[in-house]
């Protein structure tokens, strides 16, 4: 995303003229609708919208048009965010042993799939620094134990909010966040989670699957809360798999499932294209 | 769709406040945007949309929006088709002896999947009478030979026209339709081929696929045009085969691929959902 | 299957020589050997196999046969099912309102796809009598409440008993089984179960997906047992859905995906490939 | 695979005793058959068997049980190959500037799940030098244009052949083979290639895609043969599409489906797993 573009999201109660409203604004300061979907709620009563425009034949500037916006967005009981394409979010990685994941978001960041600035990765382990060295990303190492962990979340709070991080990814965590981490960071930190959700919620999803005898299994991304039975599911997919497989042949299977599935996950959440919304989420894809 | 819904398919050369002015055109005599999906082409520098309204609490008449509609229309230099949710699509089925696609259209027809009135089923065998009857559909049996093609071809050109016909669905019939009867009906017949076009255009495509080898099968749902080479693509599918699938094999499995892109192209013709353009297609799905 | 083919389906403790001596007896008799699929199960030290082999050049007996195998059967502690091409399984199909499975069933009979004898439809409604009579399948409506539930039951056993059903196939059947009826035929009843299992084991799958807010739906099929949590899968599938589906579009997609899913395991069934084990299946496929 | 494995791959004529014969020389020689699966070509009148067994308690030895094997090999005219745990495949991976084939496979070999050595990567680019030292993997930059193609094959062929190379993956090499060069390694040149062959053949598949409008794009891993258009197919898979993706949109999703089709390719030949037959293959997944 370049500079002269910018995206608005927009959740509130549906009425008769907010997308009149809306594109007559920015038509009426000379900026140019270049992608806009939306979606209505009927049983909710709530309307969203993402609207993508191009700023660079503005008639007036930035300032005016943000105000023109405001005035629509009070009028109709929204909540909208506004994101320039000058304005590179920033995003942490944390990761503890395991690769694939940590791997595959550097991989496509380099390629160019990842419209962010990725800060620095964190671990509660060292295995992966030369990983984010190959990459020149900064590495912290924040061990952790049973008896340290206010201390190490308050190390990473500090992290995160000096570099003024707009998206934390877990790649593979394997460390439980406090309620009071995650309660800082709401719709900001992404997961993935190695089960079809709400299946095999608990540990060891995938040996979970192998007792049960499924024929598939999946990948979940989502948004972090307190419970994961409650989650906001942003994508899923699953691979099939057979009496043939092991637990271990289905790690293998799950590696390819949830790099894909979590990769999907930031982008769209660094193209403003989710909004959550009563435990659910709207993904403009 | 019921009556008191309108959809609005729109494209037009891109220029600033094409939303803008449809919107305000909308919300001026009270229509209500339920749903709108764009798409702008910027390498051809074209713009399309897909408008869907509630005329329910319209403040002036469908003859005023009309005009409204229609001044917009030539400002911006739109191809544009309005369709009313009591307008029913009146639909010809189009069979030879295979009866899959048959049945599973008439399944979902009857299951209220497809917004239209089948007002007939043709074919140049009697096989599937039983077919039609089972379904309360008429039924015509126009038998053909390469010395009648064009006989019989005037016949199927006078039921459709004297039934108003709107779409036609070739569910798998095995006759090549002359250039003449194709150009009558542009973007109004839709084909369903069995492979994943464009591999396997000739005869035979399951025998082509097993001699080849392939490891996946598919099907192609399209409009006709004379060249099927270079027909508006709708919808694909494929589904996984190998080396222990004969072409009986293949062709089984191939039957359960075919039903589906078939429907899912028919169902979104009939709600307004496809665009036709520079041979290819704009599905708002 | 023609009559001079058989199959045998194997299981038993994993020890040397099993192969070599089942290949050993066919070849001795014979039959030439043209399908077989194995699978050892390393951690519960089990043995499976399917053998699918010609007796068109047998140079003994079928009673000479089966006494050779017998013989390596009861040396190597098997539990095996013998089956031939000439004695064609016969099913009973129990449906009550919803047609799609019902349609998609007799079809796939008519088309030659289900290797066996559709003897009977049994319906606690009447609705779906039409359909059975249009495939010349004999219907038998057996009415039932929460009084009469024993005696419908009873009904029901006495025309399967009667009339030597194999297999019996719940086409979307609205009532739930008696403990009594189903521990009549283990691994003899096969259902369709509206979600990826083991989520949303409940009610109104389709509506708990919604809720949960998925990005896919999914379909089970599955020996019944008494515990719905602990069924053997047999197969399963899923299919994309997003924000814009309502609770209806659920269950339209979700039609597509129960047909296919039934089917598949109608046919394994049907065809020797599947052994139930640690309420689990392997699936020769 | 450990040691204490083999691996043997048939194809003969097929007749009757093979798997008795095959299945009785192991079970002779204290050798335990783990896993068996077999393929009959009734068209074609072959026979294609994959035995996996284990050696750890032979009752004779490695010379003895090849020569039972080979006189069964002699008696049905097999072709066949034997492959031993220990033996452990030499891979050589060529490639260009585009890194995520090369990332993938060097990612999936460091987590154990290529069974080979990866020996060198060679390369007419210096680009990805670093790449194959991070993964600690000896690189060679072999520069090439239209007047040294001659001399640089011929370097190749010193390093490969040096270096006793089982196996060339192509993973996104932008050069074309000679085909002296493809003659010398039948059936151990592994590519990947960015498109659902047969369609597509040419150059820039994903631009054609685009061009012709197809809603799924595709991969197809194949061994390397003079002619693209009669390569025997290892793997496909696809991904779907839309109008709203471009050419620089369809690259991106193509990464992802190159990478897991390429990775599949490699892990079934380094397992032993497939036999080339007929211009197509013969995949024991």
């Amino acid at each position: 995303m370049t500079a002269h573009l910018a995206t608005m999201l927009v959740a509130c109660p549906d009425r008769k003229g907010i997308v009149a409203s809306l594109a007559q604004v920015l038509y009426g300061h000379g900026a140019n609708i270049l992608d806009a979907d939306q979606h209505t709620d009927p049983v909710a009563g709530m309307f969203f919208q993402r609207i993508k425009f191009d700023l660079s034949s503005l008639t007036t500037d930035k300032v005016a048009l943000e105000a023109g916006l405001r005035e629509v967005s009070e009028r109709f009981g929204m909540q909208s965010r506004l994101a320039y394409g000058n304005q590179v979010p920033r995003v942490a990685i944390l990761c503890s042993k395991l690769e694939h994941c940590l791997y595959d978001l550097l991989i496509r960041y380099r390629a160019g799939e990842l419209p962010c600035e990725i800060a620095m990765v964190v671990s509660n382990h060292a295995a992966l620094e030369g990983v984010a060295r190959h990459f020149e990303i900064p590495f912290h190492h924040l061990p952790v134990s049973a008896d340290t962990r206010a201390e190490q979340e308050a190390a990473m709070v500090q992290l995160i909010d000096d570099a003024k991080i707009d998206l934390v990814v877990l790649a593979r965590y394997m460390q439980v966040l406090t309620p009071s981490f995650v309660a800082r960071y709401p719709s900001r930190i992404i997961n993935i989670h190695h089960s079809f959700l709400p299946a095999f919620v608990g540990a060891s999803p995938y040996r979970q699957a192998f007792e049960k005898g499924v024929k598939l299994i999946g990948a979940t991304s989502h948004y972090v809360t307190e419970d994961l039975d409650q989650v906001p599911i942003i994508e899923q997919a699953v691979i099939r798999c057979s009496h043939r497989d092991s637990v271990e042949e289905l790690v293998r299977k799950g590696r390819e499932l949830e790099t894909r599935v979590l990769a999907a996950a930031v982008r769209w959440h660094l193209q403003d294209r989710i909004l959550v919304y009563a435990g659910k989420t709207v993904v403009f894809d």
